[in-house]
């Protein structure tokens, strides 16, 4: 009898976050399975269950570990951050999945940053959006490049994903030059948002140009406006439509 | 003294995918505010609360509603499906707020439909992916037709919004057609989700060629692939990284 595999989304990190389909998909675990600082955020909920964690590299041996857990019987939650599909465990799971045909998967989504960076700023992303990660661990900088051009020339709102790390220091300066270089005006609005739905959650605004020199590290989600975005006091705002512009 | 309003996201429309944040924030509203479809999925939750319900292209009125109501006293939760600042009421009612400082304005997010109909179809944004809505109301068509053109050029895996409704029959082929001219291939996998999360949820897998035919409605949501998509059995997997593509 085999098991079931949940890849849930917490959100952003923050309890409150959580959908009800989560927090069920939790409880109906036997283990929580996860990156070791995503565990802690809902060991709390859950004292008594067994938890497995692994350090932040070790993906694709912890997707193996879930599935053959949930292949053995056992009913396995693997988290992450946000959405589970969204640069999460759902795709490098469900890669290995077919393996394991006894096992069934079922993918629990999550507010991404995207979305809950977006309403601590208002409504940035109101209308198209583009959401683009800024690591190259595992893409060509060539494609992040072509695909910042893409979205500057088709007016695009941004949402960046890991715009810095330890060893990538400059990939928002240099993202900004490709959409500056691109055409998106100097002076449009930008912002980023840092520990989101946690302690230290911080909102700062910029222009497009002052954005290059901002702080950024891998706990920072960034957002750049389309030409209708724009700053209204504490908000940053893009209009659902043209009518007014 | 003056109210609260809180802009919600009630995710794609069954209780499980609320937040407990957006749940806190229907609790402390002393009314429930939307467009009559939304208001009555979570009614059943606070049978007790006070209602306002409009048409759907009274949306403008809403939120001068909304806000004058809170600006007499009462907490108001203007409720929309999904995420409030995707395609959401977060940015009509940020756009009309400044007019009444007096209201305390928060937006809470939720589950949009690129991430609960990604899930039911396992992780088609699992990389860099654009949001688009084919909706012309609002948009000038000739953007629309740009951003299209713009996320072809990218490789971005796409989620289409608003593929058809009565008047608009033919945007999903036109989209089709505007795709495989930038260059997308025929066969990129493609996949559309109707009634997400709700009785007769249904998903439907396709070639980009095929999708072209397929039946839409408003209540559909389209998944396009990158070319680094693939259909492994009953899922659309966008890989994380390129490393092993």
């Amino acid at each position: 009898m085999s098991g079931n595999l949940y890849v849930v989304g917490l959100g952003p990190g923050n309890s409150e976050m959580l959908t009800e389909q989560a927090c069920k998909a939790l409880a109906d675990a036997d283990v929580l399975c996860g990156y070791t600082v995503y565990v802690e955020l809902v060991r709390p909920l859950f004292p008594e269950k067994e938890t497995y964690t692994t350090a932040m590299r070790g993906e694709m041996d912890r997707c193996r570990w879930a599935l053959e857990t949930a292949a053995q019987g056992k009913n396995v939650a693997l988290v992450c951050s946000g959405d589970a599909g969204v640069y999460g465990m759902a795709s490098p799971v469900l890669e290995l999945a077919g393996a394991y045909p006894q096992v069934s998967v079922e993918v629990v989504p999550g507010v991404t940053a995207a979305l809950s960076g977006a309403a601590v700023l208002g409504a940035p992303l109101g209308h198209d959006f583009c959401v683009i990660s800024l690591s190259d661990l595992l893409t060509p900088w060539a494609l992040i490049e072509k695909r910042l051009q893409c979205a500057a020339l088709g007016d695009f709102s941004l949402c960046l994903y890991n715009p810095a790390s330890h060893k990538r220091k400059d990939h928002l300066q240099r993202a900004v030059d490709i959409l500056l270089k691109a055409g998106k005006e100097k002076d449009t609005p930008c912002a980023t948002v840092r520990n989101i739905a946690r302690p230290g959650q911080e909102a700062q605004f910029y222009t497009l140009e002052a954005l290059r020199s901002a702080p950024v590290d891998m706990f920072t989600t960034v957002f750049i406006g389309s030409s209708t975005t724009r700053q209204e006091g504490p908000w940053l705002i893009t209009p659902r439509g043209y009518r007014n512009a």
